[in-house]
């Protein structure tokens, strides 16, 4: 009787996807059927990204507390992880991949016969003067977050400047608010929160105002200004410069897809690797990929769409893990929902805004309605405002987004369900959502803007 | 010329449903197309029957609070509503009404082109002795509640009995709590909230136990003793007694059909008069009915129901005056979602119970998993049970139970889409819910329990 050995499965990055892929691997095969060697560049394993504006803002007093998985644990699974290695070249022929341990610069090749690729995003910094100076950071990783502690500790000046008004940028300026900061948030867009339509964000805007962040729309930063010590002193954009003690950069993340473009793999329009139904790269039999340096499936507009989210990384790894694993999943693509909170604001969007919409070729009506999270009459509701839009004629659902404070910002999945289901807002007008005094107006914002939106649809069918 | 004179819609009944349908069918015609005239025997209309355990409880103070639109309002918008007015019969063949005046005792006939019944519900009141003593009270509606703080203002004694462990006995359970009051919940099933299976029904038991409420299962109240004076002073359950002061009876409700049913309109299996889809009574062109007097399509086992709840009753009430103003609507049915909370406990239920999936003759499977509303790491975040059921083969979602607290209940949602979509819980696994850590863990608890449910459906495959 013979024995066959292992096959190995490499994995590269490890983070959400690339340690869920190989936790489900390893439970569906054993390290006597399935070797899991993964490659980390970094210090930590199984982070949450996402928790690093709680923890810079003291929400979260222990780094420690966002690892949800230490490399000692995986390593319990009997998966071979390398920290501090980085994968420096894939040979898609030769089934390898050359590695380099950082800490003594040596590079080895090692052979696989499945290849996962969850190399992630990296941040965007723009090339302007002063970017690289003292107290300017990103707030990417864990060391990341680190860093930029370590600067709070150390600096003086209570003046912050966050460049970009994204869902990091908005995180950020509340955290830095809440460690006592004065806040300027600068905005390349009209408004804060791009991933809303502009009248959303503009309750976004005034929001943020009423909390005593300064917010700076329509301002392209051109230079990072610095000091006599060559640490930052303050940001120029447009016309106007803003002091500034310490810069946060959340101006967005690109796919880090070096490693695979320059191995041949296929890259999208968004620059994510581009992967079938099971997250295995197209034309690679024995190669997978996923979190965020895939492409994934919008599947309201049909197109493919970069979307960086640690909730999606999760579900990638887990396809992945099942399928490597000899198992069958797929991820059938994402339908853009998005949550986030600014103090006691909620934001939430999910589908298509406007813009979307219009670029995709499709005629639709937009509602807005105000209603409240709780029966009127029912202590601690909250005002809330939902938008809604839907096809002209079919009257099938796009998009919807959500502002407003508590109970606000989940109720979008009811809109992301629908929308995976295809409703229309007709249908969703006798959606039986939970109803009691305090959690919902008798009629729940939701289906408020969906009676409205039923209207409109009326209307435009003329 | 000649101006034809125009129709009138009689309305049997003014709170939700009644007045709903009148004001609905009001926004599409003028009062010179359609006269509306609505009778209702009481003193109030368009009111939160669900929010008097609040008002009880003193979350909400006034009890105009509960009311949405006073007769003075409904008849600013030209309904002509006569309070105090109780229709005594229904003259089908002959299109008329016959109402009392409740004040001066006398009968008049009404003609009626169409006809809208929205008389509600009735408290179930046990057929036992002292049922009817001075300090037993039931909360069907405002002047029961006013009847039960005028109670409560005059006694002096702490001790309250709440007969009855649904949504209204576990809600009156915390008004009296709140209030000062020692109370005990009697409960004849297994576990309280019958609507969820005892699994979860225990945990609602054992969560009631520690605000300090005492439960009393599987026990059949035989009869309220009385004191000297003739007013309540126990409950006899079992081969218990239960000193009381004060009694709360919230042991359910039977559709109100009396009138319907003399005047030979259909019924069901559960006392509710039937309609089709456009609310209107089977078999009857121009008689609608809606709200807790009707049955409704449950979509998840395809039975007609009683389901009493404001929020179905508005949707109803807003179909029919659809429909009875000349435009379109139907009320598809309900999932059988509810949601309700006691103290700082959220209780949310969805589609089919156990026993329900097996009287339908459906395999399935069952899952619970503990996950948390928010990340694990962030403030605030707390645990919650959630129960799925999944039909065997097929994999598609049956029912979702849910026991937590803040941020646990709505999420039942979710599934409530789901259902009505007939989903599957593998395609549940990849829904796209929003993720941020203040609301979700990376993986949503409803999630975690489809990942488990495609597990247990697939070993069920075999």
């Amino acid at each position: 009787m013979t024995s066959t050995s292992p096959e190995t499965l490499i994995v590269i990055g490890g983070d959400a996807a690339g340690m869920s892929a190989a936790s489900q691997a390893r439970r569906l095969k054993s390290p006597a059927e399935l070797k899991i060697i993964a490659f980390e560049r970094g210090r930590f394993t199984s982070y949450s990204a996402c928790g690093i504006p709680y923890w810079v803002g003291g929400d979260v007093s222990d780094r420690d507390d966002l690892i949800a998985r230490t490399p000692e644990e995986h390593r319990a699974r009997e998966i071979d992880l390398r920290m501090q290695t980085e994968v420096v070249g894939i040979d898609v022929e030769g089934r390898r991949v050359r590695s380099r341990n950082l800490k003594t610069g040596n590079d080895v090749w090692t052979s696989y016969d499945k290849l996962v690729i969850a190399t992630g995003a990296r941040p965007v910094r723009p090339p302007i003067p002063g970017i690289d100076a003292p107290g300017v950071h990103g707030v990417q990783n864990l060391g990341d977050g680190q860093a930029l502690l370590d600067t709070l500790a150390g600096t003086e000046g209570r003046r912050a400047v966050v460049v970009g008004a994204g869902y990091i940028g908005v995180e950020m300026a509340e955290s830095l608010m809440k460690r006592g900061y004065e806040v300027t948030l600068i905005n390349r867009g009209e408004q804060p929160m791009s991933t809303l339509d502009p009248d959303m964000g503009a309750l976004v805007h005034e929001a943020m105002t009423g909390m005593g962040i300064t917010v700076v729309s329509d301002a392209e930063v051109t230079e990072i200004l610095t000091g006599a010590d060559g640490r930052v002193s303050g940001v120029a954009a447009g016309a106007a410069t803003y002091p500034a003690d310490v810069v946060v950069l959340g101006v967005g993340v690109t796919p880090e897809t070096t490693l695979a473009k320059a191995a041949g793999l296929p890259v999208g329009p968004s620059g994510g690797l581009v992967t079938d139904l099971s997250m295995r790269v197209r034309g690679h039999e024995d190669i997978w990929a996923g979190g965020d340096c895939v492409e994934v499936l919008d599947l309201v507009s049909g197109r493919l769409r970069h979307i960086p989210l640690g909730t999606h990384a999760n579900k990638h790894g887990q396809v992945i893990g099942s399928n490597v694993g000899g198992d069958y999943a797929t991820f059938p693509g994402v339908v853009g929902t998005a949550v986030s909170k600014v103090c006691d604001l909620e934001i939430a969007r999910t589908g298509l805004r406007e813009k979307d919409a219009r670029a995709e070729g499709l005629q639709f009506v937009t509602v807005r309605i105000e209603s409240t999270s709780r029966a009127g009459y029912y202590p601690g509701t909250s005002p809330m405002t939902v938008k809604m839009t839907a096809e002209r004629r079919t009257g099938r659902l796009l998009g919807v987004q959500i502002v407003g404070r508590e109970g606000a910002a989940k109720r979008v999945d009811i809109a992301a369900v629908a929308l995976t289901a295809n409703m229309t807002v007709d249908r969703m007008t006798a959606l039986d959502l939970g109803y009691a005094p305090p959690f919902s107006p008798v009629w729940d914002p939701v289906l408020v803007a969906a009676r409205k939106a039923v209207a409109a649809v009326r209307r435009a069918r003329g």
